[in-house]
Parts: C-alpha cells; sequence; structure tokens
C-alpha cells in the first residue's frame, strides 16, 4: 500500500461521488471542548460513505466481469451503494438481503435496479446464497467492507476531510464492519500531520474493541444496538491495517449514542442515522483527552428511518 | 431602494454570519420536474435566515443607540437572532415573548444574552410591553419583518443563492411577516435574469395571498399550521416591495407541509423546521408550471422541536 493508491481511488471515484461538506458548531464546540469537523457523509449519494467503497471496486472490473455483474450481501447501506455504483456505469448488482429486511430497503435497492435475492437471516444464510448467484451467474463478488477497492474508497473521506482541515490532530470513526475505519487509517497515516485515528464502537456489538485488546479478530458477543449499521464483524483485510494504524477504539452505551444523534440533528441541523452517531458520541465520552484539539468526526450515513426515531 | 443597499448590506454582515451551502438531491429532482437548488439558512447562525436582517439592523445603530439597546417582541427565531446579533456587538437585547411561549425558546434567547420580558399571548400586549421598553430603556425597537433594514439583511441569502445559481428561473421562499419574500424579492429583481419569485403559504394562514388579491393588506382569519414561523402578518414597508416584485402566492395545506418536510429530512438529510417546508410545498403542489427549469428553495430554518415531529 502506498498513499498514490488513495490518491488513484480518489480521482477514479470523484465523477461518481459528491465531495461532501465539513459542517461546524459553535455549541458543539463548546460541549466537546475541541474543534471538530464533521465530515457529512450523510449527503453522499445514495445517504452514506459506502458509495465510495462501492464505486472504487465496481470501475476496477474488467470488461468480462462488469459483463456478468456484481453480487453483495448486505441489508444496509452496501445494499443500496453497490446497487447505484452497478447502476452508474450500466452493470448489474445482484443484491442478497434477508428476507426480514425492512421494505424501505429493498425499496431503496430496487429503485437502483438492484436484483434482490432473499435469504434467510443468518451470517451463514447469507454467506452460502451469495457464494451460489456468484457460481450460477458468473457474477463478481464485492465483500461490504473487507475489500482492499472498498477500504481505499471509504478512505477517500478522511482524504477529503484532511485536504480541508490539514491540522486535524485526531479523527474519529465508526466501526462496524472496519472498512470505513480502515480507509480512514490510511488516509491519516499518509496524509494527516501526526494525526490519530480513533474508533467509536457500541458496548453492545464490540469485536473491534475486543479485537485490538486480544490481537486477533474476536466475534460480536450480542448485536444488541440501535446502531445497526455497526453490528457488522471485522475482516482479516481490514484488521491488519486496524491494528497499525488506529490509536484506539471507545465503547459507547445506547444513551450515549440516542444522545449524540439528539445533538447532531439539534445542533448540527443534519440527519444522521444511529450509527453516523458513535463516532461523536465517542468523542464526549472521553473528550478530556482532546481539550482545544482540532478533531475530524467522520457522519457515515443519514438514512435513519423517520418512523423510529429514539427521541 | 438601489443594488447598492443589498451589495453594501451583504459586505457589512458578511463577518457575523455564515455563507449557507445551496444542496441539491437528484431524487428531490426527479420528484418535481425541475433542477432544484435548496439555499440552506437552516445551517445560518442561531439556525435561521433572521440572523442576516437581525445583524444588518443592529450593524446600523449608532454608538449612542447601542448604548442603550434594542428591542423586539417574537416568540421565534427573530427573538434569537436579535439576541445573538446584539450580543456579538456587545449591544443589550430586550426581547418582549409571550409568557406561554416555549421553554426551550427562553432558554435559547438567554443562551445568547437577551433579556426577556413576558406579556400576555395576544399581538396588542406585546407591542404594548415593547413600547414600554423601548420608552423606559430608551432601547431602539427593531421589528422582525417590518423594517428595511431586516429586509435587506433577509435577502442577502437570495443574493448569495444566485452569486452560485444565476441562472436561476424562479425562487420560492416561505412567506409569514414578508421580510424574507420581500428581501428575496429585491434581490431577484436586482441581481436575478429575468428571475421571478414565487412564495409559499399555508391555507391556515394566508394573509399574504389574499393581500396580493385585494391589493391591500388583509389579516389573517385564522393561525392554525404547523408552520409556526408563518402565522405573522405582513406590514406596510414589505408589502409594496412583495406586491411590486412577488409573481404569485401558492397556498399549501398542512398535509403537503408535512409531506415536505419530510422529503426534506429523508432525502435531503437536513433538519428544517415546518416553515422551511412551505416554498418547497408550494413547488411541488404546482409543480407542471416550473418543469425543467432551475429553481431555487430558500430553506428558511431548522429549529425543529424534535419532540414533536408531524411523522
Amino acid at each position: 500500500m502506498t498513499p498514490q493508491n488513495l490518491t488513484a481511488t480518489a480521482q477514479r471515484i470523484q465523477p461518481y461521488i459528491h465531495r461532501t461538506p465539513v459542517l461546524t458548531s459553535r455549541l458543539l464546540n463548546e460541549i466537546a471542548g475541541a474543534e471538530v469537523f464533521f465530515k457529512c457523509e450523510n449527503f453522499q449519494r445514495m445517504g452514506a460513505f459506502k458509495m465510495r467503497g462501492a464505486m472504487n471496486a465496481v470501475l476496477q472490473l474488467s470488461d468480462a466481469q462488469k459483463a456478468k455483474g456484481v453480487v453483495t450481501h448486505s441489508s444496509g447501506n452496501f445494499a443500496q451503494a453497490l446497487a447505484l455504483a452497478a447502476q452508474s456505469v450500466g452493470v448489474k448488482a445482484y443484491i442478497v438481503m434477508p428476507q426480514n429486511a425492512p421494505q424501505v430497503k429493498k425499496y431503496a435497492v430496487r429503485g437502483y435496479g438492484g436484483e434482490i435475492i432473499e435469504c434467510e437471516s443468518t451470517p451463514e444464510a447469507r454467506e452460502q446464497v451469495a457464494a451460489q448467484v456468484q457460481q450460477e451467474k458468473g457474477a463478481f463478488f464485492i465483500h461490504p467492507s473487507n475489500d482492499l477497492d472498498v477500504i481505499l474508497g471509504q478512505g477517500t473521506a478522511a482524504l477529503e476531510l484532511l485536504e480541508d482541515q490539514p491540522q486535524l490532530q485526531t479523527i474519529f470513526s465508526p466501526v462496524g464492519g472496519g472498512g470505513l475505519i480502515a480507509g480512514t487509517a490510511l488516509a491519516a497515516h499518509y496524509f494527516g500531520k501526526n494525526c490519530q485515528v480513533v474508533g467509536g464502537e457500541p458496548f453492545g456489538a464490540d469485536d473491534a474493541y475486543r479485537s485490538l485488546q486480544s490481537g486477533k479478530i474476536e466475534g460480536n458477543n450480542t448485536t444488541n444496538t440501535i446502531a445497526d449499521g455497526l453490528r457488522t464483524q471485522l475482516g482479516d483485510i481490514n484488521f491488519p491495517i486496524i491494528k497499525n494504524h488506529v490509536t484506539k477504539i471507545i465503547r459507547v452505551d445506547e444513551e450515549e449514542i440516542t444522545a449524540s444523534m439528539k445533538l447532531i440533528w439539534e445542533r448540527l441541523k443534519v440527519v444522521v442515522e444511529p450509527s453516523s452517531a458513535v463516532a461523536f458520541a465517542a468523542l464526549l465520552r472521553e473528550k478530556e483527552a482532546y481539550q482545544g484539539q482540532k478533531v475530524g468526526v467522520i457522519l457515515s450515513g443519514g438514512n435513519a428511518d423517520l418512523s423510529k426515531l429514539p427521541f
């Protein structure tokens, strides 16, 4: 891996993504005791940073691969992201989703031209069905987070943030499957000025915290969190990057996630989904350590269900 | 009035306000059948365009006037705006608010250093108490919407929007007291290229619609609308500007306001208050007339009460 991998990725996907704005709030600065720069990936196409990684992966396919389509398994934002990324370059996307995924998410995937293949709601079932599609259709499998092209794509959010704010001392990222924080860590490592990366993770799905502690990939004991985008598992491709380049992971409880989300909605006036609020919650939980710093916070997505708000 | 009044205003207030971003959404464009540019005054300081007018009025005071402070009556965003504008230049602000105004709004005014004087919840009571403060304290009265400096300040939002998107054919603005739409109309008249201005107003508080019909200022028969910022009355200073430079006013019902607000939250990912959604609701109601146009929509503010959402 070199810095050029990241800059080439940024150039490659640039025509297909939004350069998202960076927002600030005096009141949130006061509350955090730091100068906080929020990278608004909730304004990204299809509403989340996932578009970056999906786009980068799709753009690297050969013509032969493009002709046969792509496949992934996801009940969340990556499902929509891959469908839209594939549609953007005229490629067919097969999306393996659990039968019980919310209707609104299935509707969104179809809206972006994705073909949904339903499966049982277990990790084993979705991997198995994805493998089946891969075999039957010859479709190219793209993992939502444990894929180097996806990781590099996700890293372009922090790359842009560091272009706008080169003096950031710490960047906070949520940790789910690990693609975003791994990409963020690479961007900070190559382009930051001694910029550290800190993860925010729910206590209810703390595989990354425990993996960093033990030095090997640990599973989630539970996935009891409102931050539905962070219930996924680290992978063997992103974990080594996280181990090398992430300073620490701060766990937050559900009340902290909800309070952080409410602050962001009320004060920053942007709609973020619960997973997005976890990074800012982590900063607030240990804010004493970041007093007076210039801090980046990645707001990962805005696909919140307005009929199920926690406040 | 000349174009220079507006450009001088923009220069005067520039150090004290945010230049707010302009956001777009492909999906909202599809729904509207037009290319829609949303001017995000919900990101303005204290959360609404009112900051612009308040700042402009405060900055024009003489030193003698500044020493005695300013006074207004408002239960809404102008209360906070004047408190913050005055505080920004070290001026005392007296804010006359109805006793039954929400606690959260009183709290916000005090947070910006404003001194609240409570009154009965009638238009007569608040005018009378404001006059009393004016007399007793020697404070300078600044009306929330019927004041030329306030109107010019509000017009700088559309001025910025036209700088960013000079080819706009129509700008939609909500109509409450008339300050925003009057300022918008001046900006479009002086700086647009045949850019018309259209107002959005709730059926439940349609004084501006009926005033344009009759040619003289009409009162509100009711103020039954969720768009609480638009329950106020036109004034004799802004009405002539509106009469001369606003093409038409489109009335919308409560369901249309709620649906528009939900679309903006879900698709644009920004938090807007109900009053803000009225302009876009007006565009959607008569969208056939604006097919294929480049259209601006002013999102006036983001101070929504998250515990009282209509969806």
